[in-house]
């Protein structure tokens, strides 16, 4: 999370990654959010390249289209970002992109969802419960 | 997390913090990560400014050296991690500072600690389960 007006979001893709072609070429991606329950299938598309196959037919995603960009999004997530590029000083040292958030869509079936945060090496950690701080921000 | 060899975080500092103008001016700092049973002491600390009192001192934290930076580590927290600033191109608009970890310590005493992950105002995620899918990494 970078800025939240306009919304912009800072990521590392590698370059060996087929995402990073893409992205260098178009400008443009969908950032899709899964729940837990997909678990299984992230590391399936952790571990495989769109170079390869076609991820969306090989592991049962749906893809929906977008509004504002190209790519699709996966309809079984219960968040998806359209995001264009917009800042690449830090691309060819460190493969950070600066993302504009162009619009954002939520699965309004899925209340509450439980993300899962990598460790490494297949090892994720899934959200567990939530706790309330008093807090000045309004 | 921008990198591993050498290790790279990328950060947001809001330029209207105290500690904006600290790593402006030092190009220092110490991550000290806290666990969630220091979640009360987090939020005290989240909506206070070190402009106006000593942290440490106020909330019960305990300073401790650094080694390859001045600023002190926080004995409380799991882990600890010194660091540089390492690239400043992104801070001017986005407020994004690039920092090199130096030396990271962690809490030998606090086992498998849970983080508290901040959904804003005051609402925070602890982590729960941990998960152990397949990987093509080793």
């Amino acid at each position: 999370m970078v800025d939240f007006e306009p919304p912009l979001i800072a990521c590392i893709v590698s370059e060996a990654d087929y995402s990073f072609a893409a992205l260098r070429a178009t400008g443009e991606c969908v950032i899709a959010i899964p729940a837990v329950e997909l678990a299984e299938k992230v590391g399936k598309v952790g571990n495989s390249s769109g170079r390869d196959l076609d991820k969306f037919a090989a592991f049962g995603l749906t893809p929906m289209p977008a509004t504002r960009v190209a790519p699709p999004l996966v309809a079984e997530c219960f968040a998806n970002l359209e995001c264009k590029v917009t800042d690449t000083r830090l691309v060819k040292k460190y493969d950070l992109f600066v993302l504009e958030v162009l619009t954002a869509w939520t699965d309004p079936k899925q209340k509450q969802p439980k993300t899962i945060h990598h460790h490494g090496y297949g090892t994720f950690v899934v959200d567990g419960e939530t706790i309330k701080l008093k807090s000045k921000m309004r």
